[in-house]
């Protein structure tokens, strides 16, 4: 799909394409619309980052709260949206043992007792391991923080999710140099390469109004 | 269901269950549980009605673009949500003959054309003439006139479905006097008695921070 055809869209069409970028938010998406035509894959997501970016508190904590448990009650009872439901089978998550679904179930309450939103993750980046890991350190960070790393999730999985529909190759997530011994450290000495690739992602901030462009060319 | 209930619930349940409050936007439900405890159902509402207010002009279309045709494509192809199936079905819109749909259809086309959003109604308020007359009507309106009646009939639906879960005897939606001269001429003499209960209602602004009682007891 190209932006001539994405601009060419009227408001149904926008918002059946793209009213799941962010997770059961039509309404970011349908608002986005307002703000065609649209220069590139940067600058659409540049809209429905700054639409997150502009909504008070409470907005952003109610997009938090609109995502799935990691392995939870959606995904048991198959009420996953299409796009969570491959995001958490690209992570291993529909195929855990009952131990580590008992075990993330656990840590899931805690975080949401602890923040009034759900672990949110970019699921399709991560495997099991590394979910259950970054769930146990992210419980313990701060409020405030907590809320802006939740958020840059929500902004990365809608920049995976908008590169899946525009097949955009300036929006390619790629594995990236200097993605840390601290995590290796973490890791204790597992591979989990592939998920790896992604976690390079999550460590930098996304500035909404610089785009894709700078997630790729960073650290490189 | 007391308001006992409503603040003892978690994000998830609240979600469940006030998440079509706002058609197809749990967003808003998903941020308004920040708010609780609430003290009643006008106090829940205000909630949902400030949360709309603050919206930037985008998002406040955004959410009427989340709203289905009535008697459309959704009603047709089987997709509309139970609150809106059960809504249109009770104005007759589920059992219009091709010429009616078909006007409707070349009607809220040019509505969705000059406007950029879809006409929103509440529509249990109304029956097949009503609709019709009201969406010609308002095909000629300003369309900042038109985006602030759209989003009160938005406000009005909330409130009813609201009123269905809460079953709150304050917030009744009764026939009123003072219904209107301009209107029982529009309709040249034909009756449509239980819409127009209703069309009352509309012609009031709601205001979010007095809540449903003033719904109520206005033109008393």
């Amino acid at each position: 799909m190209d932006m001539e055809k994405v601009n060419s869209m009227d408001f149904s069409e926008f918002v059946d394409v793209f009213g799941n970028i962010v997770e059961k938010c039509p309404l970011i998406a349908a608002a986005v619309w307002s703000q065609r035509p649209f220069s590139d894959l940067e600058d659409l997501e540049n809209h429905f980052f700054a639409f997150i970016d502009a909504l008070p508190r409470s907005g952003q904590e109610g997009i938090l709260r609109c995502h799935p448990d990691l392995a939870g009650r959606d995904l048991q009872q198959g009420t996953l949206t299409a796009e969570s439901q491959r995001e958490q089978s690209q992570a291993g998550l529909t195929s855990l043992d009952t131990r580590d679904r008992l075990r993330l179930q656990r840590l899931n309450a805690q975080y949401r007792e602890r923040f009034g939103f759900p672990f949110v993750l970019v699921a399709r980046l991560s495997n099991r391991a590394t979910v259950l890991r970054e769930l146990d350190r992210r419980l313990h960070c701060q409020p405030e923080s907590e809320l802006r790393t939740a958020l840059g999730e929500v902004k990365k999985i809608s920049h995976l999710r908008l590169t899946d529909l525009l097949g955009a190759h300036s929006a390619t997530v790629e594995p990236q140099r200097g993605w840390g011994s601290e995590r290796q450290q973490d890791a204790s000495g597992r591979g989990d390469p592939a998920p790896q690739a992604g976690w390079g992602l999550e460590r930098q901030s996304i500035h909404p109004h610089k785009g894709s462009g700078e997630l790729k060319q960073s650290h490189e």
